[in-house]
C-alpha cells in the first residue's frame, strides 16, 4: 500500500489525498492548481516557488510540516533567497511530499490567465477547401424500390452531382439509416477530395466549418473557420499543457527518452488541450465539435511528433531523421481529437530537423518561393525557424531559442499575462522608468500604483534595448555600476548580481520589486544571438550580405517593436522600412491548407525543395554565436540604426 | 440512491450486490453464471429455470426469500410443473430481485460447453489473399542521408519491390521509427491491395495469417487462417453472446428498437466474443491479436448490422432496406476488433432482406452462378437462407426458421453439448429407442444408465422422423395414442400433453423422463414446414418443379441426416443420392474471401445479380405454409422415399 498524505493549497483552498513521494507540483496538477514552470523540474527557472506553511497541521498535534518534505538542495537554494529560505518557501518542482501538508502559493508562482497574442491576420485566401458539400432529396425506399440506404444515397450522389466511386466513412456509415430517416430522405452531404463521405447531416445545412491549429512548443492557437467565407468564427488558446514536462523541444525529447509512459504522457496532455479549444470555439458560436469538418495542424517537428503520438527520440539525435516528411491525413477519431464523424486532420509536412509543419505554415503564408525579393523570415518562440530564399531557392534552420522571448529563464519573466509589463521606456537622462501593464489600458509611470507582476516577452525585448540605449548595459551585457551614482535602480542583489529597478516593490502586486538581473540579460544575450547567429549562417551558406525583406512572425510577431529588436541585435542590419512584424504565420498558414487544397499539394512540393542546414554543424558557428553575444554585435555594423547606436552614452 | 441485494447463485458459489429490480438472470450475467436461454426473456422457451432456495438467509434472521421476488407470472406457471412451482422453481429471466437470493442453477438449465459442429473444411482455394508481404533492408540515415524514416521506407519499396504511390497506415506510422530501429533496418511490410501499410514487422517473418469469421444468430465460429497455405491453423466458437437479447433476428431487433441502448449492448457483446475468439485461435497456435492481417466477416444482414454497430431496424420493417448491400471495409480497430496495427475488417456484401453476408459466404462457397445443374441450397439456422439458381440466374430467401434446429423452442432441447442426445432409432415394433449421446464413444441403449440431459438439433430431427416411421405420430404431428396400450413411453404429461418418453429418468443426468411432446412436435412441424414453404415457393417463382441437387449447409450439416430431414418435409422430394451435406458453407465463403481477392469482387457482382423474393408477400404463402406443415406434407409427393413412407403403419 502507498502512503497518502493530506494536501492542501492556498489561497484557492484545494485539496486532497497525494501518494507518499509524489513533487508538491504533481500534487498541485492532480488537485487543478496551476503553479507556474518553465524548466519542467530541472531547477533552473525558479517559477514554482511555494511557502510550505507552518503550524496549520499543528493543530492536530502532527509534527512540523516542514519534516513532511524533501530536504532543500543546494540548487534550489540558488533560485531562492535567504529571506524566502528563512519562510519555508520550496520549489515545488523537486520537493516532495512525505506527510501532510499545508501549501501556499505566492502569485508570482500562479499560472493561467494568458493573455495569447496569436489573433487570425484577415489575410486573403481563395477559398478552395477539400471539404464540398452535396445536399440530396432522395425517394424513401418502396417494396419495389427496396435498395439499401448506401446504394440509394450513391446513386443520388451520382445522379444529382455526378460523383462516381465514392466511398463512405465508417462511422458515418453507421449512422446513414438514422439520418436519413430524421431528414426525411433530404440530407447534407459533406465529401471530400470529391472522393469519401466525412459526414452526413439531416436536412439542408448552409455552413461548413474547419479548424486549423498551431500547436507552438509553449502556446497552442485555433481558429474556427467557416469554410465557406473564411471568416475566422472563433479563436482560443492556451499554454501547451506539455510544458510541465520540459520547456523547450530537446526538454520534451528528454523526457520522452528517460519516461517510460513520457511520450504517452505528453501526447494526452496535448490530445485534452486540443479537445479544449475545439469545446471551447464550437461552443463559441453555437456549434458542437461534430461540425467540425477538417483540421489542419502546424507544430515543429518534436510537437509534430507527439501531438500524433510518435516517439520524437530520433528527432533529437543526429541525424535527426523526421517518421515522415510527407504531409499526414489522419482520422481526426485516430488521433483522438473531437471532430465530425468522418473527419480528418491535416498535418503539414515537416522539413528536416525541427523545421517542421509550423515553419511549412509560415512559408505558406508568406510565400517566399513566388517571390523575386529576398526574404528573410524569422519565426519567433520557443523554437526558433528561420527561412531565407526567393523562387530561385529556399533554405532554412532551427536554433534552440530557449523560451525566454516567452518570458521564461527570466528572473521575473511571465507569459503574456494580465499584470506582465510589455512596453517599457527609459529616460536615458534620469534612468527612470515608463512601462505598460497587460490588462491597464494605458501607459502608466511608476508613480501610479499598478499591478505589474511581473514582465513578459515583448517587455524583456524592450528593456533590454532600453537599457542598452540608456547606456545600464554595455555591448557585452555587463552592467555600467558607475551609474550607481545617478539612480538608485541600479544596484547588487543579495547574492552580488547587479540588476535595474524595473518597478518598486509599492508599484507591484507582488510586493516585491520586479527588477532585470545580469542573469536576465545574459539568457535574452543567448537567445537573441541564437536567431543571430541562424540568419548570419543562412545568409553566408545562401551567398549574400543582404536580404530585400525580414518578416518577424510569431507570437509576438505583431507586438515585437522591430526597432528594439533591432538595436539588441536579433538579425543583422536591415532598413528598419523592409522589416514587418506579420504575426503569427504559422498559423495563418494552417488556416490558408484548411480553405485551400492546392496549397496543401504545394506546401509538400515545397518542403521538398527547403535546403535544411545543421546549424551546429557550421565550422563558424561557435565563433558566429559568441560575437552576436554583444549588443547588438561585436563587429558586425548596423548602418540602419547607427544613429541610434551613436546616442548611447559611454 | 438504488438498492442493492446479495445475491448467490449455487452450484458455482458465485456471488455480488445486484441491483433492486434487476432479473436473476441478468444478475446471473452479471456475475459470470451461464444460465440457458432462448427465448430472450419472451417466456415462451422456459429453458432458464432456477430454483429459490429458501433457508439460506433465514439463518441470518432475514424474511423467506421467496419474497425478495417479483410474483410468480401466469405465464411462468405453463412452463412450470406443479412440483416444480412448489419447490420454488421460476423463470430467471422475468423473476425480479427486490432482496437477497440464494439461487440454485439446476443442470438442465446451466449453459456453456458447447459442441460447435462447424469445422473448417477441406476446400480447395486458389491463393490470392489481398495481403502481400515485402521484405526490406534498408541503409540506416547519415548526415548526409538525413531522409525520414517513411520516405525512406517508400523508396525501398518503390526501388526493390516497385510499389509506387503507397499510403500508410496512421497506427503503422506511429510505430515506424521504432520498428526500423528494433529490426535494425530490416523490416516486413504487409500491403494491402499493393496500396496501403497495413503492418510492419522488425526482421523478417515467414507467417502472415487472417480470420474468418461466420456470426450466425446463435452460433460464432472464427477460422485463423495461413494466409500463404490456406491451412486452418485453429478453430473456435461460441454461442453468440446475442442470444440473451433474442433468440432470433426479429426478438433482436426488437431489443434495439424497444432498449435505448439496445444496439450498444448486443454490439459490445459480440465485439468482447469476437475478441475472445481473436485471443484463443492465436493463443492457441503462439501468436498475438496483433499478428492478424486481414479478418473476414459474414452474417445474416440483422448480424451484419449489429456487428458493424448500425441500426437494424430498418432492416426488419417493410420494405426492408439493408443500410448497404455492398460489402465493407472498416478498419478492424474502428469495429473494436483486435488485429495488426492497420488491418481491415472485410464483410462480405449483403442481398436483401435477411439475406445477408452470411448467405454470400455460401454462394461463394459453392457458386451456384457458374454451374449448369440448378441447385437448391439451404442454409439451415436459426434464419434459415435458401438460395435456388445456376449459371442463368439465382434467387435467395430467407426463412423465420426459429431456433427449433439448434434445440431451442424444443422441452428438452438443448444445443450440441455434452449430454445431448444427437442420434435416434425407434424400433417400429416395440417402440423403444435407441440413442446416441454427445461425449459418448459410441451408441449406447437405454438400458445402460447414460447421462443424457436433453436433445439437441439433429437429435430433434431424428427423433421426430423415426417417431413419424414409427407411427407414433401422424401425418399432421398428432399422437397415436391407441399406442399407448403397447408402450409406456406413449402418455400423456400433467398438463395433458401427449409425450413420448425418449429416456427414462434413471437413464439421464437431470433425474426427468426425457420427452418429446405435442409442443415438439409442433415447433419442429413450423421449422420444417418454414424451408420446404421457401424452398417450394422459390422453386414455383423459378418456374421448375424439381432441382437437379441439394445442398444442406449449416451448423449442423454435416451431420443431419438426409434421410430424416426428407421424411420429415424439410424441402421437396429428391433422389436421396443428390442430397448432400456440405457443413458450414458461409463460413467457407468466409474464408475463400479471406484468401482471395477475386472472389470478393465476385460476392459483389454476384450480390447485385441475386433476386430477393419476400416470402410473405407471396399469395401461396399462407396455404403453402400450412399444407408443409404435415409429414412430409399434405399433397405433395415424395417418389424417392415412397418405400419408406409405405412402411409407415396406419
Amino acid at each position: 500500500m502507498v502512503e497518502m498524505h493530506k494536501v492542501i493549497f492556498q489561497p484557492s483552498g484545494r485539496r486532497g489525498e497525494v501518494e507518499d513521494g509524489k513533487t508538491i507540483r504533481e500534487a498541485a496538477q492532480e488537485l487543478g492548481v496551476d503553479i507556474e514552470s518553465v524548466c519542467g523540474g530541472k531547477l533552473t527557472c525558479g517559477k514554482c516557488k511555494v511557502q510550505i506553511h507552518e503550524g496549520f497541521f499543528e493543530k492536530f498535534g502532527i509534527e512540523s510540516s516542514m519534516k513532511h518534505t524533501s530536504p532543500l538542495l543546494e540548487q534550489e537554494k540558488k533560485k531562492l533567497t535567504k529571506e524566502e529560505i528563512e519562510s519555508g518557501y520550496r520549489l515545488s518542482c523537486n520537493t516532495t511530499i512525505h506527510g501532510d501538508l499545508l501549501v501556499f502559493v505566492p502569485e508570482e508562482s500562479r499560472g493561467g490567465g494568458q493573455i495569447v497574442r496569436k489573433t487570425a491576420a484577415d489575410i486573403k485566401i481563395r477559398l478552395d477547401p477539400v471539404i464540398k458539400k452535396y445536399y440530396l432529396e432522395l425517394n424513401p425506399p418502396t417494396l419495389e424500390d427496396p435498395v439499401g440506404d448506401l446504394e440509394r444515397l450513391m446513386a443520388g450522389l451520382s445522379d444529382i452531382h455526378n460523383l462516381k466511386n465514392l466511398t463512405i466513412d465508417y462511422m458515418v456509415l453507421k449512422r446513414l439509416p438514422d439520418v436519413l430517416r430524421e431528414g426525411e430522405w433530404k440530407v447534407t452531404v459533406d465529401v471530400r477530395y470529391d472522393k469519401e463521405i466525412v459526414n452526413i447531416r439531416p436536412g439542408y445545412h448552409e455552413q461548413r466549418v474547419g479548424l486549423a491549429i498551431d500547436v507552438g512548443t509553449t502556446t497552442v492557437v485555433g481558429y474556427l473557420t467557416d469554410l465557406d467565407t473564411g471568416k475566422v468564427l472563433a479563436v482560443d488558446s492556451m499554454m501547451n499543457p506539455q510544458v510541465p514536462y520540459g520547456e523547450d523541444v530537446m526538454a520534451r525529447i528528454t523526457y520522452a527518452m528517460t519516461h517510460e509512459d513520457g511520450l504517452k504522457k505528453m501526447n494526452e496532455a496535448i490530445k485534452k488541450g486540443l479537445n479544449k479549444i475545439i469545446q471551447n470555439v464550437t461552443k463559441e458560436v453555437g456549434l458542437t465539435p461534430e461540425d467540425i469538418l477538417e483540421l489542419v495542424l502546424v507544430g515543429n517537428t518534436c510537437m509534430h511528433h507527439i501531438f500524433l503520438d510518435i516517439n520524437p527520440e530520433y528527432v533529437g539525435l543526429a541525424p535527426f531523421p523526421p517518421a515522415t516528411h510527407h504531409s499526414v491525413d489522419v482520422k481526426a477519431r485516430d488521433m483522438g481529437l473531437k471532430a465530425a464523424p468522418g473527419a480528418y486532420a491535416h498535418v503539414l509536412p515537416n522539413e528536416a530537423g525541427f523545421v517542421g509543419a509550423d515553419n511549412m505554415g509560415v512559408v505558406v503564408a508568406t510565400e517566399p518561393h513566388k517571390k523575386d525579393i529576398l526574404q528573410l523570415i524569422i519565426d519567433i518562440g520557443t523554437n526558433g525557424e528561420i527561412v531565407l530564399g526567393n523562387k530561385e531557392k529556399l533554405f532554412s534552420t532551427s536554433c534552440a531559442t530557449g523560451p525566454a522571448f516567452e518570458g521564461a529563464q527570466i528572473k521575473f519573466g511571465m507569459r503574456a499575462a494580465p499584470g506582465a509589463i510589455e512596453r517599457v521606456r527609459i529616460d536615458p537622462e534620469t534612468l527612470e522608468p515608463k512601462y505598460k501593464v497587460i490588462g491597464k489600458a494605458d501607459w502608466h509611470t511608476h508613480i501610479e500604483k499598478i499591478d505589474a507582476r511581473g514582465i513578459c516577452g515583448s517587455g524583456i525585448i524592450e528593456v533590454i534595448a532600453e537599457m542598452f540605449k540608456a547606456g545600464i548595459i554595455k555591448k557585452n551585457g555587463t552592467f555600467n555600476m558607475d551609474l550607481q551614482e545617478k539612480t538608485k535602480r541600479i544596484r547588487k542583489n543579495e547574492k552580488g548580481e547587479p540588476e535595474y529597478v524595473l518597478a518598486w516593490k509599492e508599484e507591484t502586486s507582488i510586493n516585491k520589486d520586479i527588477t532585470v538581473t545580469l542573469g536576465d540579460v545574459r539568457a535574452m544575450q543567448l537567445a537573441k544571438a541564437a536567431l543571430y547567429t541562424g540568419s548570419k549562417i543562412l545568409m553566408k551558406r545562401y551567398g549574400v550580405n543582404e536580404v530585400d525583406r525580414v518578416l518577424l512572425a510569431g507570437a509576438f510577431g505583431s507586438y515585437i517593436d522591430k526597432e528594439a529588436s533591432m538595436v539588441i541585435g536579433m538579425f543583422p542590419d536591415c532598413d528598419l522600412k523592409k522589416v514587418k512584424a506579420i504575426g503569427n504565420a504559422a498559423g495563418d498558414g494552417a488556416r490558408i491548407a484548411l480553405l485551400n487544397k492546392q496549397k496543401r499539394k504545394e506546401a509538400d512540393k515545397i518542403a521538398r525543395r527547403i535546403r535544411y542546414i545543421e546549424l551546429t554543424v557550421d565550422p563558424d558557428f561557435q565563433t558566429e554565436f559568441m560575437m552576436a553575444m554583444h549588443f547588438p554585435h561585436m563587429k558586425d555594423k548596423f548602418p540602419h540604426i547607427q544613429d541610434i547606436l551613436d546616442k548611447i552614452p559611454r
